[in-house]
């Protein structure tokens, strides 16, 4: 990729970057901060990869937290992740409260191993600082040929259907399917109708939220901002969304001794750093689950996706796909806040952000 | 349990029976048909487990889709379900297109067994003809304390989000965690708003259906129940139950080498008999995933469980539980048109069906 930077970038003006250059600068910021090496590639590399496809959502903004939970010393910034493996298979990384993205880099090897040794396996990270998109977790399986499903607690804000209170996380769950030669099937959503961010942006733009996004601090449904930031966020899909929640901290949390959206809450203090917690990926060997039986799973699924497509539907990830294929052809366009908040970071490291 | 039958039951009265009795009189039926012990048990203790919770639309009610699936030679009436086990964790029992029930059973053990071994194992049900609750599965394996997840597709009634046509099944998906000394964590949901025969109600009832529900033959949202039979079904949650539903596709079908919901759909011809698909179900060994990590997660669930509770919101499967209990104190109360459906199919046979 040659660099199509527009150079020297002040604040106030939009800029256009490679790849390369966008994963070198988020880099040396996480460097300067304390990461270790191994600690500041992954992140850097998947904050790249957001912009890269547009998902500002674990983009560029996204960095303050990570700030803010290193200067609180809340993020091990030197961890060296720990693989622990008995054969079975369940392969842990210890990332001995370093952040995710090591440990999923040291992880997804074995992981990919193990599920074509048995057809299929589970990665757990254990005790970690979460930062991970879960689609960019799930795609470094489908890399390698495999299906994989990923999910995680996350930080009390959502009530369980028929409740009054906060008390679930956003709990995401993604789920990856490869595609030989086009982008994987990827679907990556939380289990909220919305996330916390969006709520604060309907209260920044002064208009009021969809009807049932959220709950005000009696339990009431609520469209006011303001009352659902005090009050819940409710799940996605009533009763059903809610029920795939509570699995999601029972897999994701209790089942691998790992912290729950309320005790990470908990152990963090407050939602403006990086939560603690673990993270579980499912990872299945299709060409293991399909041999001997009939038709190649490859090709079946991409009947199936043609079926969609055909009748004016779309694949979850097409969105992004689009962003990432204009974005390595023209370089990632940055917008002018994005561009001062790397020059922020750059010049005053962990002094931009508040304790 | 001790009979609490009314004895000479006859059409027109409801009755209360036993669930050794109603599983009884069930199996004398399917074997009647011409199905051997081994397929005619399990479905006879699924039907009454069925009548047992209150889960009607797992019941009595269902016997005569079985019938005209044996009847029309459609399913293998003696099939022996032929477990294949290369000690990897994927288990697999191909059922040689007999009943998903009987294959459940053989196939079960084992996958309780390699789940102890490897933390986590899968078993693979293949080219069955498809008559099962996912909440009857997965309770088979919390009752040996393990968690599960089940999935598989059914028949094409579901237009993915954004399109315009039936393409996906109601593709149901279960979960299930153990409770010591309690009845477990268990929801069990289609993928849809809701099933076609919820829409026949609506028809027949003619009353309008919800919002959200169907589309027309033209793919335009619909509240008319015949439209929608005519049209498409839509899946719960919008573009993400559409997104699981996929998966399930994906997953339940096309990764296993078994038929996705249009394929079943082609080949039974109607949706009047048991669907034939296979069906995928994961158990996980929380004592092996939480062994070394803080809290025992059993204790830890409950906590959550608490939390759920103590807001006022419910779990799914409560109210199953609560009609189990009063089953098993009360005995099972059939309406009078269930009655009628056992005696029909006692004294007709495989003749009270239509081809």
């Amino acid at each position: 990729m040659t660099s199509r930077s527009t150079g020297d970038a002040t604040a106030g003006e939009q800029a256009t970057v490679t790849f390369t250059e966008l994963y070198e600068r988020v880099e040396a910021i996480f460097r300067n901060a304390g990461l270790s090496a191994e600690q500041a590639g992954p992140i850097a590399r998947m904050i790249a990869a957001g912009e890269r496809d547009g998902a500002a959502s674990h983009g560029i903004y996204r960095i303050e937290g990570c700030l803010r939970t290193i200067r609180a010393g809340k993020v091990n910034a030197t961890a060296v992740p720990e693989l622990q493996d008995d054969g079975s298979a369940v392969v842990r990384v210890a990332a001995h409260d370093g952040f995710s993205g090591a440990a999923l880099e040291v992880g997804v090897p074995v992981l990919a191993e193990r599920a074509r040794q048995l057809g299929l396996a589970a990665l757990v990270i254990h005790d970690t600082a979460h930062f991970s998109a879960l689609w960019y977790d799930v795609e470094a399986l489908t890399e390698l040929g495999l299906a994989a499903l990923a999910l995680c607690p996350s930080y009390t804000a959502v009530a369980p259907s028929g409740g009054r209170e906060a008390l679930l996380g956003t709990n995401p769950i993604a789920f990856g399917w490869p595609r030989p030669g086009r982008p994987p099937y990827v679907f990556d959503f939380a289990t909220s109708m919305a996330a916390r961010g969006e709520v604060e942006l309907h209260l920044r733009a002064g208009t009021p939220l969809p009807d049932g996004w959220a709950i005000d601090a009696e339990g009431r449904p609520t469209t006011d901002p303001e009352a659902a930031l005090a009050g819940a966020l409710l799940p996605f899909g009533g009763h059903k969304g809610s029920a795939i929640s509570i699995m999601i901290e029972l897999l994701g949390g209790i089942m691998i001794g790992d912290l729950t959206s309320p005790e990470s809450l908990a152990n963090m203090g407050t939602d403006a750093r990086i939560p603690s917690h673990g993270e579980l990926i499912l990872a299945f060997d299709p060409a293991r689950f399909a041999a001997g039986r009939p038709g190649d799973p490859a090709q079946r699924a991409e009947v199936l996706f043609d079926a969609i497509l055909g009748q004016g539907a779309r694949l979850p990830g097409q969105r992004r796909y689009l962003a990432r294929e204009r974005s390595l052809a023209e370089g990632i366009t940055l917008t002018a806040a994005e561009v001062e908040q790397l020059n922020r970071f750059e010049s005053l490291g962990l002094d931009a952000v508040a304790d």
